[in-house]
C-alpha cells in the first residue's frame, strides 16, 4: 500500500482527497495536515467521513512531513503551494499540486496574474496534469499540476475541435457557471447560504485567474497564441461547472463530422461521456463523479458551434484528476477508485 | 378605479400580476380565469394572496368575460392568446398580452419559429411593451405586447450602445440563465425539485423562440438585420433572469464613454438601475422587483465588452412590466404599484 | 416625518429593517451605524436598496448618534443592545430594542441564559413587544424589547389556547425550523451555502437562550409557570421559521372549538391569518410580509393537538414586528408601510 | 453473479437501486422495468447512470419477468405491489419490496390505514427488513418488506431504548423531516421546484401512514401496544431525513446510562454511527450513503430525551437497505456494495 499524505486536509478540496482515498485499494491515507484544526479528527471536521477517515490532523510542519508518506497532495492557496512544494520534491517525493503554482509553464505570464514566483526552476519539472491530453508526460512525471476546474471543463470541451482545426481559435468565449464549493470552506460573507441562494451573478469577469490557464492549453491545442473571453458565474448550487463555449465553426463542417471528431478523440477515454446528439450535459448528471459530460450544437444561422461541458468541479476539477493522476504516476490502473456512479437526484 | 381583469391567473405570470394588482392603488382586480382551478378563490390556489386577492377565479368563457373588466392581461399560452385577444378587442378593451403571439411584427418570422397565425391583422395594431425603448408608441396603443423575459434582460442592456453604434451588431453572444418559475407552474418532470436543485444546464440551444424577439427588436435599435447566438440555461433558484452578453466593441471606444451612453439613455428611468463602475449585478438583489439591474466591463486583451443585465423574470420580466405597460396606455403616473424594494435576502 | 435611526444596520435585521422603512410614508431613515462598513453607503452593503436608501452608514457613537433622531432601533447583539439603549433612553428617545436584553423581566432568568445584567433597572421599564398580546402596555412604553423570533411564532400559535385553557400547560412541546438568516450575516463557517444546502440539522438541542423568553410568556398566558421543549434546526432556505407545537387537549374539547377560539381571538388582527381547516401554513406564503400563518390538528388517537405556525423570521419575526411596534408608539396606524403581499414563488 | 431485476425502475428508488446494483460485485442487473419509459435505455431516463446502466427499460409483463431474474426488487406503489409479488414468489424468486404492501403483519390495520389486502396470505411470510432489528429472521426469509423511510429513521433512533425500558412508550412524538425525493418522480404541482425552495411545511398531519408501520415495531421493541405522534414535513432538498423524537425518561437514567445503551446495541451494526456527545446528525453527512447517524441530548429541565436520527431517504430509508437485505438473504457480506463514503459538501 502506497503511503499518501494531504497536505490542506480541511478545505473542501482536502475533504474530497479524503473521500477518495480512503476507499482507494492501493494507497493509504498516512497523514493529512490542517493549521486550523491541528489534534481534530479529520472526520469531526466532517462527519461524513466517520468510519472512513479518523486519523487526526497535523499542523503542517513540511520537514517532519517527509517522512510519512510517499506521495503529497498539496490543497493549499497558490503561493503557499510553491512554498512547501520544493522541499517534498528535494526528499524524493512525489506530488500532486492542486494549486495554480506549476501550472503556467512561463513564469512571466504566472506573475503578470498571480505574484512573483519563487520556485521558477520547478516550473519545466511540472506536467500539466490532464490526463486526457497530456496522459504520455504526466506518468513520466514526479511533480503534476492539477488543473484548475474550469480549465479542465473549457479544454476538455474544446481539445478535439482545435486539434482538428475545424473552429477558429481566435473566436473563442467561455461562459462558465460554478457551484459555491469552488470558493472553498474560508468564512466568507459572499459564500453565505442567504448571499448565494435564490440568486445568480458573474464575477471576475475578463480577469479571472484561470484565463493564462486556459490560453496556455488552448494555445498547445490550436498551435498558435490564443487570446479568448472567460466569464465565470455562481450558481446555488454545491458542485458543478457547466461551460457553455462558443466558437466560429470553419465553413462547411457539419455536426455529423463534428461528432465523430469526438467519438474519435474520446473513444478510450473512460472519463468523458458524450451525449447523444440533441442532448446536452447537466451537472447533476456527474455528481460526485470524475466524469466530464459534453454535448454541442452547430447553429447554421450564426455559424458557430456552442459546446457544453459538465464536470464536478471537486472531482473531475480537483480531487478526482488529482487521483487519476496519482494512479497515472504511481502505475496503477487509471481508473482505480474513480468509478463512482454520479449520485441523483 | 379601473376595472382589471387576468386571464390565466392560476401560473406563475397570472399569479404575479395578482400580487400587484392587489394592491395598485388605482385599480380593482375584478375577474380572474383558470380552466383548471375555476371554483376556488384565487388566495386558496396561491395561500399568500390570502387577505389580498380572494375572489373566486371563473372559467375562461371570453365572451362573459368582456362585460367584467375594462382592461384585460392575457396570461396564457401563445396560440391561446391569440384565440382570445380578437374577441377582447372588439368588444373595446384594452389588452396587454404577455403571450409571443403579438410580439413579432413579421407573421412569416413568426410562424417559422411558433406556428400559424390566426390574428395577423392585430399584429400591426400591437405595441412592444418595453416602455424603455417604445414609451411613445406604448402610451398611444390598445393592445401591447408585453416583452418575453429573456428579451427584456437582453434588450435593455444592449440598446444604448446599439444606439450609439459602439459595439458591431454582427457579433452578439447572450448567454442567458433563469430561474425555474420561468417554465410556469405546470406539473412536468423537468421541474421538479429533484430535477433542478443542485444542478445546471443549458437547455434549446440555439433553437429558444425568444430568439427573433431579440433579434427583431436588436435589428430596429442597430437599425439593420440582425442574427445572434442565444443560449438559455436552468438556475436552481426560483426567480431572475441574468444575461451575460458579449460584443465585439468598436475600436478606440473606452469604459467612461461606454458609463456615461448608459448613463444618459437611462437618466429618466426608475426601472434601470445602472451598477457602479467595477461592480455587476446579482439577480438576487433585484428580486420581487420591477429593475433591470446593469453592469459592463471592456476587456482590451479580446476587444470586447461583458454586459451584465438581471431582473426578475416574473416583474420586469413579464407582470410587473405588463403593470407599467398598463400604467401607461391608462394614462396613471408609469411607476405607480411598482415601487417594491426588492427583497434580500 | 419622524426621524429614525439603526444601530446595526448592516445585518439582515438592519437590512431588513431598511427596507421597510424607506418606504414608510410616516418616517425618514435619518441615520444607520455599523462599525464594519462605515463609510460605505447601505445600497452598497445591500444592492437592492440601491436607489431607496443610499445614506451614508456612520460608526457607532451613540452620544452623537442621539440627535440625529427621534427613535431608534437597536439591531445588535445582546450584551450590547444593554450598553447602549440606557443612554438613548436617558435623551429623551423612543428605543425598540431587537436584542433578547430587555425581554426577559426576571433578571435572575436573564442571567441564568446570557450573562450578567448591566442595566436591569430598565427592565422594568421595557415592555414585551407582542402587539398581539401585549398592545395595551406597548402603546403606553418608550423602550419596546421587540421579541424573538422563535418566541414569536410559538406564542402567536399557542396564546388562544393557553387562554382558554384547553390544553395542558405542562406538555409543551415545541418543535422549531429556521431558515439561515436567523444566523445572521457574520461570516461562520456554519452558515456557508455549502454546508447548509441539500442538509438538514438541529442545534442547541434543549438549550437554546430563546428558551426562557417563550417559557415566560406562555406562563404568562398560562397563568402558571411553565417548563418545555424547544428545539431548533436549521432548514436550506433563507427565510422563514414555522413551529410544531406539541400539547395534550383537554378531554372533549373539539376540534370545531379550537377553531373558534382562534377565530375568536385574533378576529381583529391583521397580521395573523388562520388557514382553513384541513390546511396548514407554510413559510413560503408569508415570505417578505408581516404575516403569521396558523394552522392546527387534532389527533384524538393521541389526545394531542398539533398546532403549526408560519412566520418570516425578518418580517414578523424581527424588523416588521418592530415597525409595528414602532407605529404602535408613535401613534401612526399599527399596519402602516406593513401591508406588503407575500413574495411567492 | 446473481441476476436481479427492478420493477419500477423509472423512479427515484428505481434509479437508486440501480446505482447500487450495477456496481455491485456479486450480482448483475439483468432487467428493469417501466410502464411509462418502456424502450428507452435507463441512461437515457437518468443520464448519471451513463456506462454504467445502459440497459432497455421494458414494459411489465410479470409473466415474462419471472426467467430474467432470480431476485427481484418491486419499487412500485403500494396495492400495484400486492398484485406483482405472489407471482414472483410463486415462481420460486426471492423479493424485496419496497412498497408498503408486506410491512404491517395485521391485514385489519393495514385495511384501515391503505385498503383492502388482496394477498394476506404473504403477510405472515414476510419479514420487515430491517437488519438492525430483525436480521434472525430476513435470513431465512425469501419475502422481505422493506420498511418505509420514515420509520427507518425513527425505529433506529428509538430501538435501544425501548428495548431497556428506559423511556416511556406511551410518550412518544416524532417530528420528522424529509427531503422532496420522498415525493418521487411523479410529475406534481406540490413536488416543483418553485413550490418547495425556500419553504418548509409540514403535510398528513397526525395521519401519515407511516403511523401504523412505526408504532408496529415501536410496540414490538417496547412489547406493549403503542399510539404515538408522527408528523412528517418537507425540507427543501433532495434527500434526507432528520427525525425529532422526543420521549419521556424514566428518572433517574443519566446521559452516560443512555449513550452505553446505544453504544452496546449498535457495536457491531457497521451502518449505524453513534454522534460524539453533545453532537447532532445532520442530514448532508450520510447524503448517498447507508449510514444512520443519531443523536441525542437529556433535558433535566423537562424529564424528556431528544434523539436525532439522520438518514439518506434513498439509501438507508430505501434502496440501501433494500440491498442490505439482498445481501442478507443472499448469503452475501452484509455490507457488500455499500460502503461508499458519504457524499459532503
Amino acid at each position: 500500500m502506497l503511503k499518501v499524505g494531504i497536505i490542506g486536509a480541511s478545505g473542501y478540496t482536502g475533504e474530497e482527497l479524503a473521500r477518495l482515498l480512503c476507499v482507494h485499494p492501493e494507497v493509504t491515507l498516512a497523514v493529512a495536515t490542517s493549521r486550523q484544526y491541528a489534534g481534530k479528527k479529520l472526520s469531526d471536521i466532517y462527519p461524513n467521513l466517520r468510519g472512513f477517515a479518523d486519523l487526526v490532523v497535523t499542523d503542517v510542519v513540511v520537514e517532519e512531513l517527509v517522512a510519512k508518506a510517499d506521495l503529497f497532495f498539496t490543497a493549499v492557496p497558490h503561493q503557499t503551494a510553491m512554498s512547501i512544494v520544493p522541499t517534498l520534491m528535494e526528499a524524493g517525493k512525489k506530488v500532486i499540486d492542486l494549486s495554480a503554482d506549476f501550472r503556467i509553464s512561463d513564469p512571466v505570464v504566472y506573475e503578470k496574474w498571480y505574484q512573483k514566483h519563487t520556485a521558477p526552476e520547478y516550473l519545466s519539472k511540472a506536467v500539466y496534469g490532464l490526463p486526457e491530453i497530456h496522459r504520455q508526460e504526466i506518468v513520466k512525471t514526479e511533480l503534476v499540476a492539477n488543473p484548475g476546474c474550469y480549465p479542465t471543463s473549457i479544454i476538455l470541451g474544446l481539445a478535439p475541435l482545435l486539434k482538428a482545426g475545424v473552429i477558429d481559435p481566435h473566436s473563442l468565449i467561455a461562459d462558465s457557471k460554478s457551484g459555491v464549493s469552488g470558493a472553498g470552506r474560508s468564512a466568507a460573507v459572499g459564500s453565505l447560504y442567504c448571499e448565494v441562494s435564490d440568486g445568480f451573478k458573474a464575477y471576475k469577469v475578463a480577469e479571472h485567474r484561470h484565463t493564462p490557464e486556459i490560453e496556455q492549453e488552448v494555445g498547445r491545442l490550436a498551435d498558435c497564441p490564443v487570446v479568448m473571453s472567460f466569464t465565470p458565474h455562481l450558481v446555488p448550487m454545491a458542485r458543478g461547472i457547466l461551460s457553455t463555449i462558443y466558437a466560429k465553426l470553419i465553413e462547411g463542417v457539419s455536426g455529423d463530422q463534428i461528432s465523430d471528431l469526438y467519438s474519435v478523440f474520446y473513444q478510450n477515454e473512460r472519463f468523458v461521456r458524450m451525449c447523444p446528439a440533441g442532448d446536452f450535459p447537466a451537472t447533476q448528471f456527474v455528481r460526485g463523479s470524475n466524469f466530464c459530460d459534453i454535448g454541442f450544437k452547430v447553429d447554421p444561422r450564426t455559424g458557430r458551434i456552442v459546446i457544453l461541458s459538465a464536470i464536478d468541479n471537486l472531482v473531475k476539477g480537483a480531487a478526482g484528476q488529482a487521483v487519476q493522476n496519482m494512479n497515472l504516476i504511481c502505475g496503477f490502473p487509471e481508473e482505480t477508485g474513480l468509478l463512482g456512479v454520479p449520485l441523483f437526484p
